[in-house]
């Protein structure tokens, strides 16, 4: 089909060319004595993404799924009490990791559109007086609803209850597009993947860890060792990796992390709110509601509930095989009941403006009750009041 | 600025990934004995875009400037008259440069927005008995006001007067994006370019050449060397060139070869239409005027006037700027007077409503009196409609 | 510094920009209807470089080692005995990890520069008449001392004692370059990586396990998720992926793939073998020994060891500083008594013969007793004889 | 066949893949504001590479031999008298250019191995009492010869001769790798071509010209358009082109600008002469002759000949067929009696050692009576005395 296909799910998202460019590269010796010129500041630029001074930058040749692995195998001993709320897919699938692998996993089942409770947690963790609960999980950012959870609210939880627990985030599509603070918010493990905001292809789980949860490596008697962070630790300091690295996507991060930080995070986390206000403007002209309830809706992706007559799969297949547009399914029990808009990673307003163009296209074909051109003009305006 | 830049310019066009891709190799050896493998399919398929079957085809490391030049002083000898009809910068330089070169040119001045006046075209050559006018230059698509002509038409006027005049085209922003069709309207130069609907950059001439125009490449004196077709003729037909070839260009070539003809010449000459339909819906929604008088809209760009108290060129501005969206100019005389959209290359409907969209919000922010959305409805419901 | 660097360590290895330019790629949704087209018959040609047909083909992002860990933790339970011959730095990690992981690991320790002792093991199986040993581990190819194990022998001895443990080969730096025969063999478990033979940057473990080997993952408690081969089937049965796939890995595959099954691997298998053996003739030429003992020789590195008075980390890092040429350093007990040069995936005879001129320059340059020329002789000559 | 061609051919030379990289992008509105922060510099850069601060540079989408055509016709009027001095294929083209474009050729044949002939020169100017001589020809580097010519001497002769010609410099083959000095030597058109020493594709005529062959240019009734220096003057000095420029081109000139300014030209021709000075060694060392006379000697290519009982063809296409080598076959006269060996551009030491070891192959095979090894001794002696 001529013309490119236009790419609208929320990762793995478009790859810039300049970084497409900077993977081009011949291989090279990863034992060389300039070997460290890479490493070295790539793990240190990466702290500057994660909002952490104090905490120490990880890169595995694995994804964000790895990185939920790690976090639980490295600071965790067998059978450790975790406690997670669950609401989306990405929040399931962690709590059922953490079963697989052993964990005794404490589930609080919240409604799919809403993030975490935090008086429920304040009031759970106040409740364990013994200090049971060894970590908790909190997805930051639930791809599958498009809901963001309060963090900061999730640490003033904890510390209202005086709870030790470590608080494991999963910011796999919210860092480095959505406001994160590491330091600032007391994350003891902070879990992102090369496939969102950092704009590359998905083969990398990059992670950043508290001094807390580094010592908690020290002790725990998880097996492990293709994820084990010491591994890393002890090689890493020199400049080097525990195995060999996959260096298309280490010069990949290089250019990725040279244009976030060009852009500055502050104005990354801005252009992310735009992106996705305008499209929730068009969301809301077209008469459509979010899956997210007010105060949760995410910055880096929108789930569109469908009216009940409707299946939004045929809205999502439309758009693929007539136009060209990708969009994300509703996923497990929203399967058919949302689609979702991705407006995460490179893009700008005159792309968005594209693909809610697509999705006004692939809505009227299917029988939906909106006007042509409803949810571009609301978006349209309102891309034209806060343009720079 | 984050996100890609948009081009809606007539040229150079988007080039598809796979093409720079293709162009992306290691450089050989222009004398090898596997060298006329790459050379000699292009040069045949080639013949295809310009359909041409009896004809002969051409690629010069040059640019369709070149191209014109190539056609002159080939096939005529100095101080020939010519005749060409002049609606827009395009069709003046190419007058400017016959007259440069030295020819006898006869230049009738037709309104910008309209194309070759096929009655007035065919009592002129009526008039000339006595064959004094050598070569007839017509402009296919005028890119400056998006205008194409009727280049049957022209024949038909020629065979109507009998005159036995060559006839050179530049279809340097219609060949392979317009219905263009060299054996069938007689046409005896045919000149592109690759940086428009070939959607590879600036730096490649593509020509064709009827029997007739060859012919009379042996007898002209025109002095020429680095642009004489006999040194071309010489090498290619063992698959060789007359000077070191551009092989990014060649390779790139074969590609976007194959992207047309995989795709189909009349696929692709509908998709174009269909591009600039959607973009004319829109332009009327907006209650502006196109340059081009009914009749002569040009598939690959459309030139939109704007009212007397606009500056097209703050539209333009407010585009690139605000937007990231390339606009083209007004030209010479159309400066501020008119902008372009141009829809020609690697381009599908999603594409055309970013461009649509961006191009109302700098509408509107310049004060011009449109509705929010209006374009882009028009042109949805007619791409809805239209889509296979 | 002026021109390419010259890279010949024994892994990553030189990816040709054919594969490269496959890699430079939009992205696309990983859950869209067309997304098995791709997948799909890269399992299905994976299983033809590994040689089976009865057994199944994976792919995980990820590398090498998470291949070793892969076998270990799906195939067998915790606290498995396990059998492994240690000869060298390759062999001695996956003992290594064995242990972490907590298997019961029975190490027998071999001289750096042999390989599997066969007798031994055989010995040894026939020992074990409870069939306690549930695995045993064999490297094929050990990349730190240029040493090639009889796999078939291994099977031989396996059979001759009747022992029904699994079979698991490190094939990371043979698979795709040296005969690999998984039916043929009975191997169950065979790992490889991206970065050798495949031609690949790092981050990529392919593998093929048998039936017997699937069967086991059924009953296996170990505890496992990112690295579980159950979810890799249940996904990849209808062409999907757990967990976001690295594209730019696949669709480098895809060529990888079409150009090793494009030269034939007995062709492939051939070059190798040429491609070392006039490396060898090289050092033989130059009176140095190598670490592999004869009947050993790896087809994909050759460690060099060097007198006792020398240090070949000054060969190393000459040729590296002064020639630009990247070779493979001595590891762990090996270090300053060897130098590595690699012989495997995207190389030809005049890329060797730059190496061996280049290692013959740091030689000199380090005051070690050879003739100019004398290594480049041995190996023109050996190659003029064989080159087709 | 496996493993990369390897490319010594005196161009189109091998493009670092930084190069390559810096042309694969989108293209771009060449008449947006930006794009004279592109332009505007390489223009300036470009003047440091020929070496002038008081001349003016220019780029144009074409080649060499339009660079040629250019100085001809932009800085001439038609008929008048050029000298040439004859002494391989490139000059030939040039003379025979210079008579098909109709001036007054006086054409000195001289041997083909040497230069330009100072003294015979000094002695015609002087004779030229009336200045009818209007421009000489100076081929700097003959690549069909592998001979360089004494640019300094031909300023020196004509300041002896106190003659007003103009000096049109071929450096298609010498500028950015041999030592070139326009204003030193008083050059009034320097002529260069991309795929050479600028390490790109061809593609891009690069030039430069004195304000007294600028000021030609006002005066100069040579018919010429595309190939016109004043339309390229008129827009260059605001940043812009006469026609749609080759934006991937430029880009890649942008980077190997910056490539060969950080090298410093200086250490760029000290480079070519290591090369060159091995390649010649290796040559000795077989027992063969240059086609050079001594102290005309190229730095950029050698050319070889061959004993009478031998045909140079055999080598060049057993190298090519047999071990994936691509030398430069003799041209003209030369044509079976010499091979070439080009070490221009993106070169070191161990691509060259490869290069001499693949011709060493390509010469026994060929039964050439030279000792195996022997041209790699004497060039491995001569790179490690001479390496930093």
């Amino acid at each position: 089909m001529a013309g490119r296909n236009h790419l609208y799910i929320p990762g793995p998202t478009n790859v810039p060319n300049e970084v497409l460019n900077a993977m081009h590269i011949a291989m090279e010796d990863h034992r060389s004595p300039i070997f460290p010129q890479l490493l070295t500041p790539l793990l240190q630029d990466l702290k500057k993404i994660f909002r952490t001074e104090t905490g120490q930058a990880f890169i595995f040749p694995a994804t964000g799924t790895a990185g939920w692995e790690i976090a639980l195998t490295n600071c965790l001993n067998p059978g450790d009490k975790v406690l997670i709320y669950r609401f989306g897919q990405f929040s399931h699938l962690w709590a059922e990791m953490a079963k697989r692998l052993g964990f005794d996993v404490e589930i609080h089942q919240e409604t799919w559109g809403k993030g975490i409770p935090l008086d429920k947690l304040e009031a759970r963790l106040k409740e364990d007086s013994k200090h049971e609960i060894k970590a908790i999980l909190a997805t930051h950012n639930e791809t599958a609803t498009g809901v963001t959870s309060d963090i900061a609210g999730v640490r003033k939880a904890m510390d209202a209850a005086k709870h030790p627990a470590l608080m494991f985030v999963d910011g796999v599509s919210s860092i480095a597009s959505i406001d994160f603070r590491m330091d600032e918010w007391g994350v003891d493990g902070a879990i992102s993947g090369s496939q969102k905001g950092f704009m590359l292809p998905a083969g990398g789980a990059f992670l950043a860890f508290s001094q807390k949860a580094l010592k908690a490596t020290e002790t725990s008697t998880y097996p492990r060792c293709f994820l084990d962070l010491r591994d890393q630790m002890n090689t890493n300091k020199d400049g080097y990796t525990p195995y060999t690295p996959n260096l298309p996507l280490l010069y990949g991060l290089r250019k990725a992390l040279d244009l976030l930080l060009e852009e500055g995070l502050d104005n990354v986390y801005a252009r992310h709110y735009r992106l996705a206000e305008g499209t929730r403007k068009a969301v809301a002209a077209w008469g459509l509601k979010q899956c997210a309830h007010p105060g949760f809706e995410s910055n880096t992706v929108t789930a569109v509930i469908v009216p009940e007559d409707k299946d939004a799969r045929h809205v999502i297949s439309t758009a693929f095989s007539k136009y060209n547009i990708s969009l994300g399914a509703g996923l497990s029990e929203l399967a058919g009941k949302a689609f979702r808009i991705g407006h995460v990673g490179d893009m700008n307003d005159v792309s968005m403006l594209g693909a809610i163009a697509g999705v006004e296209m692939a809505l009227l074909d299917n029988g939906f009750d909106i006007k042509a051109g409803s949810g571009v003009a609301a978006a349209i305006e309102y891309y034209r009041a806060t343009a720079k």
